[in-house]
């Protein structure tokens, strides 16, 4: 049985998503514990493997992260005890007593056929927050929000962010691979201050694309922090871009401003074949959601 | 020349907001920066001395806490070094340098005639935010919420919290203190669970009052859990302000939950009015902030 998990985590205490021998990481962490509530390895079963949508770098949290788990239906019956509750009800408050607080399975349930968590995603879409007032700076929220001195032109960035918007080859903010595709299509860059709500004050960008390469977000942000403290015009984003060559300047801000907030899925009669069409537009060494399974962390 | 200070910080790593040898405060953090900035001990002028509105417990937040500190003009001035910005400008930017990334002074300016911090403000008001729903789980903003498995009955606790509001003794939600009144005016205690902004879907306690005793806040919302977990009725926290008596059902919780939102003041002409009004009402032994000055972390 396929089993979606709808995750949330803070990636500061975490070496990113995946695991890696002798570090904390989320991957890491919950497949522990899920091994711990379904019992696979008392009934000799293998351990749950954990595949993610998007596997963030290191310090990079998630509200929106989905993952894949194939496990057997009695293990997903043994996480119900003697209790006749639902049993992904079940094994989301089991999970919770289990996992350390900075990781929460929010919701479980059956996948539809078809699914996959990685693979039948359409687009990931990450926010970035900055606060660049005082007199906005929350102590609580410092985990998840990049602190600058300097006022910064919210409109420049976002002018400068739209420029960038499409399918382009995005060398000029990837941390280059060998043999890997730089080439995405970046669907939503943009900046804006919410006057209300959660992020009132702070400047927030929204990045929604099919797929990120490594240090994409971050290293947009840094070109859009240019841009916002008037040490580069607006349209130098879309300069490097087009040079396709990296830039000190456009710098790969710290990794605690970036959040992955949603993964969208295409209705369920679709999400077979669009997980085939991903597969297939892989090349080989390719990083990223679109890429290797077994690439390290990645993206932001 | 008095100076007012708006503050925030993350209550999690100090031992509450009052200097206590051999432990990490907020007081003492903030004026150890103080120190430093206006160059005091360098000028042989008395090291600052803060007064806060609100001298909250270990472990408890604040987002609108207000202190004073009385400095030389002189001291001011050097804040700002050699450049021409406005001192209190400067004085933000320079603490903001000094600090560390849990306390943060937000605004900094000369205060009005009269003005007193702790004597002459009107109320304070405190929020206690709890999540009962998996899904609704915030990693980032665990330091500040408490999480429960049960859900809770919102609409039972904002009508046994509305039975509560008024000018009365409540002895039954303080922690005892020889000689000291325990008469508040509780002016709003609500619960509700918002649809938007920040709080979406938490439960939500508003507590405002003239001033708190000791843990008042957090055995108001023991006592509140009791009823929206069904564990008693609504009229029970009422029952329990009437017979004045401490009950274990309305246990002190966690103060990670708890934030000082707000701390009221009157118009600038009756802020000294006001100050000597609040300290006539002072009796012996009193604690809390209409209290003694030297008395332990309150309230919460």
């Amino acid at each position: 049985m396929r089993v979606r998990l709808d995750l949330a985590y803070d990636g500061g205490g975490f070496a990113g998503w995946a695991v890696q021998p002798g570090l904390r990481t989320v991957q890491g962490v919950l497949e522990e514990a899920l091994a711990t509530v379904l019992g696979t390895g008392r009934r000799g079963e293998p351990a749950p493997r954990l595949t993610v949508a998007g596997r963030t770098d290191a310090g990079v949290h998630a509200r929106g992260q989905v993952a894949h788990v194939d496990v057997s239906a009695d293990a997903v019956a043994a996480a119900r005890g003697r209790s006749d509750r639902d049993p992904f009800v079940a094994l989301v408050d089991r999970l919770g007593g289990v996992l350390p607080p900075d990781v929460v399975v929010r919701a479980a349930g059956r996948a539809p056929d078809g699914f996959d968590a990685r693979f039948s995603a359409v687009s990931r879409r990450y926010g970035y927050r900055v606060c660049d007032q005082y007199v906005r700076r929350d102590p609580l929220r410092r985990g998840e929000v990049l602190w600058r001195r300097r006022p910064l032109d919210v409109a420049a960035m976002d002018a400068a962010a739209h420029l960038l918007v499409g399918r382009h080859d995005f060398a000029a903010f990837c941390k280059p691979r060998p043999l890997a595709t730089t080439i995405r299509t970046l669907e939503v860059f943009s900046w804006h201050r919410p006057d209300d709500g959660a992020d009132a004050g702070l400047v927030v960008a929204t990045v929604r694309a099919d797929a990120f390469c490594h240090s994409m977000v971050r290293s947009l942000v840094g070109a859009s922090l240019a841009v916002g403290e008037r040490r580069r015009p607006v349209e130098w984003p879309a300069e490097l871009l087009a040079a396709g060559a990296r830039d000190a300047a456009a710098a790969v801000v710290e990794p605690h401003g970036l959040t992955l907030e949603e993964v969208r899925y295409p209705p369920d009669d679709e999400l077979a074949s669009r997980a085939e069409r991903t597969r297939a537009r892989r090349e080989p060494g390719d990083v990223g959601e679109l890429g290797a399974p077994d690439a390290e962390g990645c993206c932001g």
